[in-house]
C-alpha cells in the first residue's frame, strides 16, 4: 500500500553483490527523505505456458503497475537457449532507449579528464534481432533488423533528451558505408528528425572513427545515438574512459515513461556478501530515476554527496582505491546527505 | 623487366597525400638499399564486362605477377554502386587476413605508454557480406555471413602469426552471447585451432569488454583475432591509442603470401600536394612488407631511423608536433639509414 506522497519503485536486487548495493541504496534514499517506496522483486525467468522463458508475473505485475524500476545486477544464465535477463527484461517492457551518461568523476583518476556524453542505443533489434539461421553446413548467418520505427523512435528520444538536459549535439553513429541499407535507413531517420530540432547541431560519424577520436579526445563528443551493438560496444569503451562499469549508471527507457534503472557491472561472485562491493553505480542509477521521475532536488542532493565522498578519498571502497567498506561508504554518503539539510 | 636481386613490389600510390607519402618510402628505401624495384600502378574501379565495377585490368595482372603491393590512401568513390576501393581490392585478391600491428612510440606522447598488441581481422565476410533486402517497407535485414572455413582461416592465420612472431597469447573476441550461431561458430573454431597451439595462451572476450579494458589497460592484450566489424571497430580503437592512423601500418594478407600493405589513414585533400603529409604509416606498412618477404635486416634498419627520428623530434611533420615538411622528415630518416651503414 503506497503511503501518502510516496511513489512506489520496483527494486529488482539481483544476484551476487546486488542485495548489498541494493541496500546501500535503499539507505542513501532513507536519509535523504526520498519519497520513494520500494516494491522488492525477485526476477528468475521462468518458463511460461508455452514453454517460452519469460519474467516472474509477480514482477512483471509491479513493473507494469509501477511503471519504474531500479535492478542490480544478474546472473548470466548458463541453461542452453535461456535468454539474457537484461535482454528478456528489456524486451518485456519494450524499453526501446538505453541510456548512459558517461562524465568524468573528481578525484577517480583516469587518462581522461571532463569527459561528458551520453550513448544513447536503440535497445530492441539491431544486431539483437536473436534470428540466425544455418543455411548449409558450416554456413550461418545472423540478421540485422533494422525498422524505420524503431530508428525513428530512437532518434527523437536522442533529440528529446538533448533538448531537455542542455546537450549542444547529437552525433549518428553508424556503418552506413558498409550495411548502405540497414544503417542507410538508420541514418536516414536520424537525420528525418534532425530537421525537428534546429538549435541542436547534427553530425553523422562511422563507428570506427569515433571509436579512434574517442581514445584521443572524448571531449568532443555531446550526445551519441547509434543502432544496438554499437551501443553495447561504445558504452562500454566510455565507461572504461571514466573508470567503469562501477561507476557507470545507465537507463532503459519505453513509451509513456516506463522505464528500469541499472548497474551495468557483474554479480562479482568472489566477493558477494562480505561487505565490499561498490554501490556507486547503482546508486548513480537511482540517481537517473529520480531525475526522470522529476525529482531533481533529491537527485542532485544524491548525485552531489556521492560525488564528494569520492572527490575527498577519505571514504572509499578498495576498487576505488580505498580501504572502506561498502557499509563504511554508504554511512558517508547517507553523513553527506543530512548535512545538506 | 626486374633487374638483378630485385624483387618487384606492386605500388599503388593513391589519391590526394598518396603520392607525396609515396616519394618518401622509395627514398628512404633508395636509401637503404632495399632490394625492391617498384611498378607504379593507378587503382581507379572500371566497369568490366558485365557492368560490375573491377580493378583497372593492368593493375590486376601486376599484382598477380608480383603477389605484394603496397598502397596509399584512396579516394572514396562516390558513385552509387560503387563499391569502397579498400574493400574490392581485399576482395579481388582474396586477403583474407587484415593485420594490425599497434605499438607505443616512443617520443610520441599519448595517455598510454608499452602498447604493443596485434589486431588480425576477418577480412571477407561477416557484416561485410553486402546481402541486405527490404523485408517490407521500412523494414530492412543485413545479413553476417560467417563460415566455418574462412573462421577457421583466419583463426590459423593468427595462431600461425604468434608462433611467428614470438606472441605469447591469442585473444578471440566475439559476442557469442548474442550472435550464438554466428559468433559461435566463429568462436568453436578458434578453440579447435587453440589445441594445435598449445604453447599459446588462449583466451575468450566479449567485444564490449575487450574495449572496457582495452582504455584502461591496453597493455594486458596480445594478439587479438575477430570477425570483421570486430576488427574495424577495434584496429581503430588501438591506432588512437598509439596516436591515430598517421602512425599505424596495416596489411592485408591472403593464400601463397599475396599481400597488400596500406596506411589506413585519409587522403587529407587540404594539404595534398604542399609537401606537408606524414608518411610514417605507409613507411611503417612498407617495413611489415619487407618483413613478410623475409628482409628482416632491411625492415629493422629502416624502422629504426623511423622511430628514431619520431624519437628525437627535431624533424617532425605537423601532425607529430613538428614544423619540418614531408620531404625534410623523409631526408632525416634517409640520413639516419645511411649513417647505420
Ligand atoms: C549482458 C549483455 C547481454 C548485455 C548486452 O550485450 O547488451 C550487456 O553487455 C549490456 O551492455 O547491457
Ligand atoms: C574504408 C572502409 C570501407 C574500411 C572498412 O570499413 O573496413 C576502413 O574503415 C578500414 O578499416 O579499412
Amino acid at each position: 500500500r503506497p503511503r501518502r506522497g510516496m511513489q512506489t519503485v520496483t527494486l529488482i536486487p539481483g544476484d551476487g553483490i546486488g542485495p548489498e548495493i541494493s541496500t546501500a541504496v535503499m539507505k542513501i534514499f532513507e536519509a535523504a527523505k526520498a519519497p520513494i517506496q520500494w516494491e522488492e522483486k525477485n526476477v528468475t525467468a521462468i518458463k511460461g505456458p508455452g514453454g517460452k522463458w519469460i519474467i516472474p508475473p509477480e514482477a512483471k505485475e509491479s513493473m507494469d503497475k509501477n511503471k519504474i524500476g531500479l535492478k542490480g545486477p544478474l546472473k548470466t544464465p548458463i541453461a542452453a537457449g535461456h535468454p539474457s535477463m537484461n535482454l528478456l527484461l528489456r524486451k518485456t517492457f519494450d524499453l526501446y532507449a538505453n541510456v548512459r551518461p558517461c562524465m568524468s568523476i573528481e578525484g577517480y583518476k583516469t587518462p581522461y579528464t571532463d569527459v561528458d556524453l551520453v550513448t544513447i542505443r536503440e535497445n530492441t533489434e539491431g544486431e539483437y534481432s536473436g534470428i540466425e539461421h544455418t543455411i548449409v553446413d558450416g554456413v550461418v548467418q545472423s540478421i540485422k533488423l533494422i525498422t524505420e520505427d524503431a530508428s525513428r523512435k530512437i532518434a527523437e528520444y536522442a533529440f528529446e533528451y538533448a533538448k531537455n538536459n542542455q546537450r549542444a549535439s547529437v552525433t549518428a553513429v553508424h556503418k552506413a558505408n558498409i550495411m548502405r541499407m540497414s544503417d542507410g535507413l538508420f541514418l536516414r531517420k536520424c537525420r528525418q528528425v534532425a530537421e525537428n530540432y534546429r538549435d541542436i547541431k547534427f553530425t553523422e560519424m562511422y563507428l570506427d572513427t569515433v571509436c579512434l577520436n574517442m581514445v584521443q579526445d572524448p571531449t568532443q563528443f555531446d550526445v551519441l545515438v547509434m543502432p544496438n551493438l554499437y551501443g553495447d560496444i561504445l558504452s562500454d569503451l566510455c565507461a572504461g574512459l571514466i573508470g567503469g562499469l562501477g561507476v557507470t549508471p545507465s537507463g532503459n527507457i519505453g513509451a509513456n515513461n516506463v522505464a528500469i534503472f541499472e548497474s551495468v557491472h557483474g554479480t562479482a561472485p568472489d566477493i558477494a556478501g562480505l561487505d565490499l562491493a561498490n554501490p556507486t553505480a547503482l546508486l548513480l542509477s537511482a540517481v537517473m530515476m529520480l531525475r526522470h521521475m522529476g525529482m531533481h532536488d533529491y537527485s542532485k542532493k544524491i548525485e552531489t554527496a556521492c560525488f564528494n565522498t569520492i572527490r575527498d578519498k577519505k571514504v572509499l571502497t578498495g576498487d576505488l582505491g580505498g580501504k572502506s567498506k561498502c557499509s563504511e561508504f554508504t554511512a558517508e554518503i547517507c553523513q553527506r546527505v543530512r548535512d545538506m539539510d
